[in-house]
């Protein structure tokens, strides 16, 4: 009933992370209808596949190898932040309360995903560590089990290397309200209770 | 801090129906670490830009014009079903219930929008159901303000074809329970009660 290239194009849309079928459909029908979209799209992913890079150094992503961040020169390069993506680098970016170097892990070990240490972007993060200009490593992984699992290991790794390592705090979120937050929240944030 | 080329493409899959930033954000990124995923959908993308066409007589798409549903020589002549949409079609045709031919709108009226009657697939409606072989249009529209409104006017330019004109029957969706229906639904199910 459909037909066989479009059948295609959701299948292969559908299997975009966070697309489910029926909005692959939906996108399928409007790049159909508008082949300008369709046109320009294919466009911007040439662009991206040809002109973005991965930094060898930290793993962030940018025009540039090392990246912006890596070749600054106002940048504090006494800290580093381990986080779990690009993404997650942008949201402390775009906090700006950090100033130092990133490291992009690449994801976090999951057993449940076969995502184990060996995955990651690891090792380099222990040689950069280990240099003498290091003083503190951030970890800013998720608040999950993964991410405790991924912490863990991390301290292993780096425990020779002479450097602080910290991780974000965990509280209450701005803006919440006690009342929804969950049970884990607030005993972390009870913990954590500082004097005012 | 986001590369360029990567910022337009967040920017042109925002840009798809139903897609966000943050999940546009997503796919950038999963399509940035699987090159070959980017590839496969500009395949695919093409091939439905080259191959899809839409049929000349109802407006449903597929590999010929017209298509095989205009063309099948087992389906029932005599009834029209108007849809908005080709995935309203794809819908009804999984259901398996009818067997007679479509008609797809592209859209319903909505000044909000500013769509217009003239917008739509209507004047080739009308020639279709003036035909000697047509017997009933069935308006299978969304059961929203702008469905009603089409259907309103689909009716008054119907008038003189001499075809009765249906609409499909309002009431429970099956596994419903009653007390989480809204009270426009409830007062059509027992307009519409019948004996059992």
């Amino acid at each position: 009933m459909i037909p066989l290239p479009l059948e295609q194009l959701i299948k292969e849309l559908a299997s975009l992370p966070g697309v489910g079928k029926r909005s692959a459909q939906r996108v399928a029908l409007h790049m159909l209808q508008n082949p300008e979209c369709m046109k320009a799209l294919e466009g911007k992913m040439q662009a991206v596949a040809q002109e973005v890079k991965t930094c060898t150094k930290c793993a962030n992503i940018g025009l540039d190898d090392p990246c912006h961040i890596c070749t600054s020169v106002t940048r504090d390069k006494t800290r580093i932040c381990v986080v779990e993506g690009v993404d997650d680098l942008w949201a402390i970016e775009r906090s700006g309360a950090f100033t130092g170097m990133y490291h992009v892990l690449g994801g976090v070990v999951d057993a449940m995903q076969g995502v184990g240490p060996n995955d990651l972007n690891m090792d380099n993060l222990v040689s950069r560590a280990c240099s003498d200009s290091v003083d503190e490593v951030i970890l800013a992984l998720g608040a999950s089990v993964a991410g405790q699992t991924t912490a863990h290991i991390i301290k292993g790794r780096l425990k020779d290397a002479g450097v602080n390592l910290t991780v974000l705090a965990r509280g209450m979120p701005m803006g919440a309200d006690v009342d929804y937050l969950d049970e884990g929240t607030i005993s972390l944030a009870l913990q954590g209770r500082q004097a005012v």
